[in-house]
């Protein structure tokens, strides 16, 4: 037998309790209380609990939710099927060192059907934005509402969802949300791929063809080095990315970073002096995966 | 020279101010302290005071904010020329009894186009939110703005805006937003007329003929007594109105409340268990003015 060095988190599921969790906290901790957020979907993987030992680094108390929110999935999408494990979850969630654990049902989180719609425009018109029509309303109002009843000092976010990231930096400014957004590194298989909770849906070949996605991105320091421009860079990503049969690309784009906008047209990236990302969204079977890279090119 | 009752009130103008005061007052108050907030667009009456008292009374810190938000008005409204009065402000803000007075520009408000948009659906059909089109998403984002700014407890709205009142219940609601709100009477004149900072607009002649508002509203629970449904309450209320030659009827309706829906059609109100609430919006000259009566009907 050994000994343990972690100790099971408070599990909470309802609203008031959560609130009245943070509260007994903050007065007990004082005014030097801090309180970090980690908002996941849960079936938690090593880059989750990346960002849970970095919030329990970074402040007294860490408050994971694990919920899988129906309003930032489409219809034709695995909401239904979404994995889910939770006493997995709490062993992950207690390892990387989370102190509360935050599961709500959905009628806790949607007693009524939400009239309240938050919409963010510019950042949304591309990506995911585009490919899944009100992913991001559904991202916004989950992530608002969970804000509001964890009242944190900080949230923490991978960054594989780099939009994701940027849409919510974009609404906690325009909304003076009172929290530090932290964006966190893409944390990766030991071969490449991204860290995902759908990895899980990928057969044994479209596992191993999945690596194309990372090892292309790979390459984009090097391409962007050599001068490409934009549209350039994006037709390699897609070369690169179709030379596996199983891949289906759903997007690749070139865009700046966190405006998601297009760079300048037919001018080296290289001397942009812009945050540039380099995105993509390919299917393998029915799993769609997302990966991405971000690049700060030098100052022209 | 008399002796003054009264402390002028912290005056702050940048969200970073406004933020440390709160800050400083919760650190050195304790657990126990409690913000009231009573959000306005200044030029002040005794409707605010009223809310100003109020929130007071009821707690350690009240913060009063001055914002005429440009995002609630319309292109052909009056965000120019509403009307606007600092030191008078602050005079009143000091006697009713304000700690904090938070008056940000424009700017400091919206630095950049808000990218975000919060829109409150069903509340919002009729009444101003459909002869004012885009007014309530401009009050839910200022007031989701101010909120998190200022993070009150409770926050203290006057019911002359009863569909705004409403508004707010539900976005609140639906967003989990972490303050209760505190719906306030309409204050009068000493002749009825309900408290506006508009009234100022009126002529001699079109103050003395808008009081038809507040007198045919006033016969409304003997109408309702007498049997009327929401329909024949509806026409008589739009009677009375309409026999003052300066009054133009924007509309009047009979409707549930909170919910603002249409009550059951050809039943007595006065057995239909709902609150109802007749509300009006009458153009005397360029001047528009609302006022509204709120009867909680006994069980059928």
């Amino acid at each position: 037998m050994t000994a343990t060095l972690t100790s099971t988190p408070l599990v909470v599921r309802t609203i008031p309790e959560m609130r009245e969790a943070i509260r007994t906290h903050r007065a007990a901790a004082g005014a030097t209380a801090s309180v970090g957020f980690v908002p996941t979907m849960g079936f938690l993987h090593d880059g989750h609990a990346s960002l849970i030992g970095r919030s329990a680094r970074e402040n007294g108390l860490t408050v994971l939710s694990i919920f899988v929110n129906p309003l930032q999935f489409g219809p034709n999408e695995d909401f239904e099927r979404y994995p889910r494990d939770e006493a997995r979850d709490l062993e992950v969630a207690a390892r990387a060192g989370a102190d509360i654990v935050f599961m709500p049902s959905v009628a806790e989180m949607y007693p009524t059907p939400a009239a309240t719609q938050i919409a963010v425009s510019g950042v949304t018109e591309r990506l995911c934005g585009a490919s899944r029509p009100g992913h991001f309303d559904g991202v916004g109002i989950v992530v608002t509402k969970l804000l509001n009843i964890v009242q944190p000092d900080r949230a923490y976010f991978g960054l594989k969802d780099a939009q994701q990231v940027a849409v919510i930096e974009r609404m906690v400014a325009d909304l003076n949300q009172p929290v530090e957004i932290v964006p966190c590194p893409i944390v990766r298989e030991s071969d490449g791929l991204a860290m995902s909770s759908r990895n899980v849906y990928l057969s044994e070949d479209e596992r191993r063809e999945a690596l194309v996605i990372s090892r292309t991105l790979a390459n984009v320091p090097a391409w962007i080095g050599a001068g490409k421009d934009a549209a350039q860079l994006t037709a390699a990503v897609k070369d690169g990315i179709s030379a596996s049969p199983l891949a289906d690309i759903d997007y690749v784009e070139t865009l700046t970073y966190p405006g998601l906008q297009p760079p300048a047209p037919e001018a080296p990236l290289s001397a942009s002096g812009e945050r540039i990302i380099v995105a993509a969204a390919v299917r393998f079977g029915r799993t769609r995966l997302i990966d991405n890279i971000l690049i700060t090119t030098p100052e022209a």
